[in-house]
């Protein structure tokens, strides 16, 4: 893996490229996007239909785009009993991590008759993309669903692209049913998105839709954004770890992998200032490759988009972090705690030597959708507060409004909004 | 004013108009925008000076696109005494208000070296867009700063088109004095969105872009979604009051104007149990109109977009009012607390008699800037939550993992994530 010193120019280098793997720059497959989504909300099912035979091959009616509960009883008999008790577990974790964010509406009130708050209330129907074939990934099912459970959602849909015999990946369903889908729709792709957002014949229209997809998936969900919530459109993945001496270089060369497996744009960066460190991970991730199943991938992704980047200093480090703004955030120093409080921009950060990225993709209970692309600047883990929205509740007293009046009427004539004056003035024209 | 039967017909006919308005209905722009984000993208300053010529008629350069102190102190002594009172008054309400929101960090720890949480962080930069003319509202200056100063916001930049002259709106000024703008940019349209999200010589890049403009603002905000974060795309106003016998007339009618007011896609409408207060408002309303400043623009938006729907029922008009999701709630009812358990969607509920919708525009404290269209099934109003991003927070002890290695093991397996697993199980080798 490559040693680079980590400077200015490096820097600046290396975030240019990290930019261009933004799902933002695929504007080529807007006007085919718009297309699938103009027609399903013209035709409802029956575009549904035949986009669903044209792209998976599969015939599908009103009659058999559900999920039945045979299929999913199917679906664990062909799963590890074991996994089933682990997919179990980790699902009580997530929910577990979920609950202590509920939020409570909170009022605020005063001896005059005033009554300020906010009302909380989960929204009503969510609906979950998950990717077919080998996309289909279990952990992520859980961790979409789970979130709107805790929030208090009344009914989660789920789409999820078929076969070509028409069936769904078992891992799929089962995650869906232990983490509480109400109905599982076997429809993928834009099409798929263009029918949660503006409803169907048979698939209901949700507030808001969540889940990770191909290109076609992601603009569809730019597309809609306005006309239902969406989650933060997803890139690739990423791993920064901020180590020093005091880390072991094989547990970080691993953790590297881990990440540099997904595909060909994940990216992997160590940024350390010990050189020693930096050159024993190079060793290590030479060794890893060597041995690991899903090398080809990795070995173009730390081409791509791997580094380790040498800095003068910590603070240095620190800064490049934070410039960087990585999915997950590993730091391994002497004292990781006192690093992280000067850590702003990262998706989830992972603290010490035994808390290990796929720790959280898989089992604490955080949650493992994290902004990418440099999007934790802004944008938050998915969680509760997503599936919730909040409602101001305004109260007052004759008494309070008489108070204040004259201010009301004021303000609102300035705008030259003289209705807005007419209906505080009329209160009080007696 | 027109009095309809609330029934499921009518509802769904006022449902689709009012869904007309949304300003995802404006596609045939949106080239025109993309063409003016790229540019400003690829020349930075050179095409802001180009376009401000163009649209504003004014010769922007590096040196005088800031506002300068002078301009500030200058615009204070333009504007009335007692509204600056007024300003600095509404502006310590909503901070007040904002302050409420701010939320802790938090963290759960367990005795095996486990630890869970979340931080929370402000974003570093957000900007603002104030639209020039008459759509300049120094209260919607309050309403986007504050919330974002009161996150802990390191720096708020803001853009405003300039006049002819070069000069700027002075209560937009003294009102983005007053709420603590760091600096204010003489660009405006979608080239001022560009410039935030891109950053340009002049223009420094921000995290997140709020506030109203005209529809190539919206779409420009849509547009760079994802390079930045955004508030929610404004639609028209709404006001919804629901009211049965106890309401009075004069009051219900001067609330449905001042929404009205705003502009001919405004929405006003009233649902009743009663039809005498049906009646009565309706005559009420024809009076104001009579003697009302802005009569023109509310008489085409009660008929485009103004009803009083009679209902059965105060379970349909409920029923009703969820459906319409409205950006302003009046309940003026027997036990308007009792009715407003029962709602569900909506921006901003306004409890009893003397809560009157522009005391929430301009002094309760409580935002203004609310989700409109429908989509307050699942936007909030801006709120202190839109500065701030969380981080997951994830600490293991080696005690801790080595539990649980196994089941996560199994699970990245399961999922062929053959080098997630090995990161675990290299802690473990020995």
């Amino acid at each position: 893996m490559r040693i680079v010193a980590l400077d200015k120019e490096s820097k600046q280098s290396i975030l240019n490229d990290l930019l261009k793997r933004s799902p933002n720059n695929y504007s080529q497959y807007e006007s085919t996007v718009n297309q699938i989504i103009d027609r399903v909300r013209a035709e409802g099912d029956k575009a549904l239909f035949d986009y669903t035979l044209q792209f998976d091959k599969f015939t599908l009616t009103a009659e058999n785009i559900r999920v039945t509960k045979e299929e999913i009883a199917e679906a664990y008999t062909q799963m590890d009993e074991n996994l089933i008790d682990v997919i179990r577990q980790s699902a009580e974790n997530i929910r577990a991590f979920h609950q202590k964010q509920l939020r409570n509406s909170w009022f605020d009130a005063k001896p005059d008759g005033t009554i300020l708050g906010m009302k909380i209330t989960a929204i009503e129907r969510a609906g979950v993309y998950v990717p077919g074939g080998k996309a289909a990934y279990p952990s992520s099912v859980l961790m979409n669903v789970i979130p709107a459970k805790v929030a208090g959602v009344d009914e989660i849909i789920m789409t999820t692209p078929p076969g070509k015999d028409g069936k769904v990946n078992p891992g799929t369903l089962v995650a869906a049913d232990i983490a509480g889908v109400d109905t599982i729709y076997k429809v993928g792709g834009a099409q798929a998105i263009a029918a949660m957002a503006f409803g169907t014949e048979s698939v209901p229209k949700v507030d808001k839709i969540t889940g990770p997809g191909n290109i076609f998936v992601a603009l569809a969900k730019k597309a809609v954004y306005g006309y239902v919530s969406i989650d933060s459109i997803a890139g690739p993945s990423e791993i920064l770890v901020l180590a020093d001496e005091t880390a072991t270089p094989r547990y970080v060369a691993a953790d590297l992998l881990s990440q540099a497996e997904h595909d060909e744009l994940a990216s992997a960066i160590l940024i350390t200032t010990s050189k020693e460190l930096a050159e024993k991970v190079s060793e290590e991730v030479d060794g890893f490759v060597k041995v690991l199943e899903r090398a080809p991938i990795i070995q173009k992704s730390l081409d791509n988009y791997g580094y380790i980047l040498l800095a003068e200093s910590m603070e240095d480090a620190i800064d490049a972090a934070n410039a960087i703004a990585s999915e997950h955030l590993e730091i391994i120093t002497k004292n990781p705690f006192d690093t992280m409080t000067r850590i702003r921009n990262a998706g989830a950060i992972f603290l010490g030597e035994y808390a290990s990225e796929p720790l959280g993709d898989y089992f604490a209970g955080p949650n493992h959708i994290l902004p990418t692309n440099g999007t934790a600047r802004f944008f938050s883990p998915v969680n509760v507060d997503d599936f919730i929205k909040k409602t101001s509740i305004i109260s007052y007293s004759r008494q309070a409004l008489e108070k204040v009046h004259n201010q009301i009427e004021t303000f609102a004539k300035s705008e030259g909004l003289t209705a807005h004056a007419n209906s505080i003035k009329v209160r009080f024209e007696d």
